[in-house]
């Protein structure tokens, strides 16, 4: 149960799963379906927007959360969507939650439509931004993109989110300054970074899921939303579409100029669309 | 001929070498024999602390410059520590220079050695810092260690730059993040971004003078000054105390708990034992 109304003084609580303590932070309402938020790859608690974090708090009861090997939670990641999102059920029965909505972010959205397939007596409602189904064009070449724009971000002293979440226009560069800031608004109680060891499984995980067959996704019968930028270099955003076309219950939102982080530099609209959908 | 005194304000200015335009920075005293900088991977004219060039051109003329292919600079990056020589003594000729003083960091002392090696008559003293002799321990290992840093740096929303060139004491990070900022003073006429193809080149060439034999640096009769960090871990700090050894007239100075930017940690105690040893 929480009333705490802002990210950025959410304490970091744990719930043990099995023996492993799981890091999660919940804000927002006391009560209703909680939104469940799953991260993108390399992502601690940290990384999630608080202006994203914070708008739909504002309506339900939000939990962001590491997953098992990931920031201050215990345990090894393991290296298939599958696996995590089997983790992430362990979690989310472990708080003692029966129906939830999922906020799955890039990674997080992969992982998202795979509890949508595992069990779907749990999920009532899905939003998935910047991410795309098993097999998706360029999921494979994820590696690829990180590495270059980290290189990118190193040689142009800037931080390769720059790269990764924006367009490099006029817009865009302005856009991802302003989101860098937001993420290092916490000061305290900051979370632990994610280990070389498991971003590099996160990848293994990834280019797995960008090279198998596709799922049969018309199985997922819940309301999706689906959202993301224009120019996503990451999970490139035809992706998207593919999503939209793929989920028999489905909306779409593309934002102009924007990147993986469309949500994140949409956020307003973002979040009033969310809270839409969500309310519907 | 110049009397800027300050790094900062420098203008990037451009000299031909055959058809190709090279960058480069003057500032300091208005004659004398000039201290050639030569810059690390990655690096162009932005990379240098402010600190160290100015307090060498408060005694010297200092030349700071793009090798070809690097950053504002015209052509394309060779992939040997030779022929980026060649570069460079072409570059210090055409600038009608007979006699200079050369300051190699890093990759930049790597192409100092062939320098002095190729063309002794060009060369007075050096001053080699966080480097290394051809074959030396663990350079083989710098793309790794670069990409692993990299990668560290974009988990911890942190420059790379913390991990590659400081200690990861409560010390170093504090110094690192004083370097960061020094190299972020200029906000005018700022140089062009080195491009990833030319980072990849340099890094074949480190890694050839890595595993290739080592030459006989006793030809090299010119004092030299080495200077590294006590814990470098890019181009390991026994490659200093190995330079050091076979460079026959060489004197050594290392740092406490400074990595691989340990003469921008120290830059005032380098600076006074740089000017020290030239003046001599």
């Amino acid at each position: 149960m929480s009333t705490i109304k802002r990210f950025e003084t959410a304490p970091t609580q744990f719930q043990k799963v099995g023996d492993i303590p799981i890091a999660y932070r919940e804000i927002g309402a006391a009560s209703g379906v909680p939104v469940i938020f799953l991260n993108h790859l390399g992502a601690v608690l940290d990384n999630w927007d608080p202006r994203v974090v914070d708008g739909i708090a504002a309506k339900h009861r939000v939990i962001v959360f590491d997953n098992r090997g990931i920031g201050a939670s215990g345990g090894l990641t393991p290296d298939t969507i599958t696996a995590m999102a089997r983790d992430a059920i362990a979690f989310i029965r472990a708080l003692g939650f029966t129906q939830v909505d999922l906020l799955g972010f890039s990674l997080g959205g992969m992982v998202s439509q795979v509890i949508a397939e595992l069990e779907p007596q749990l999920v009532r409602k899905m939003i998935l931004a910047g991410t795309g189904p098993a097999g998706g064009v360029g999921i494979d070449k994820v590696t690829q993109v990180t590495i270059v724009d980290m290189l990118k971000g190193y040689l142009t002293f800037k931080d390769p989110k720059h790269y990764l979440f924006f367009t490099t226009t006029a817009n865009g560069r302005q856009e991802s300054g302003k989101f860098i800031t937001r993420l290092k608004e916490r000061t305290k109680d900051r979370d632990k970074p994610i280990s070389i060891r498991a971003f590099r499984t996160q990848l293994k995980a990834i280019h797995a899921w960008g090279v198998q067959q596709p799922s049969d996704l018309s199985t997922i019968q819940q309301p999706v939303f689906v959202a993301n930028g224009d120019h996503d270099r990451m999970v490139p955003t035809p992706n998207t579409f593919d999503l939209a076309k793929r989920l028999p219950n489905s909306e779409i939102k593309i934002y102009p100029d924007a990147g993986h982080g469309g949500i994140f530099q949409f956020h307003n609209e973002f979040v009033a669309q969310a809270l839409e959908f969500l309310a519907r």
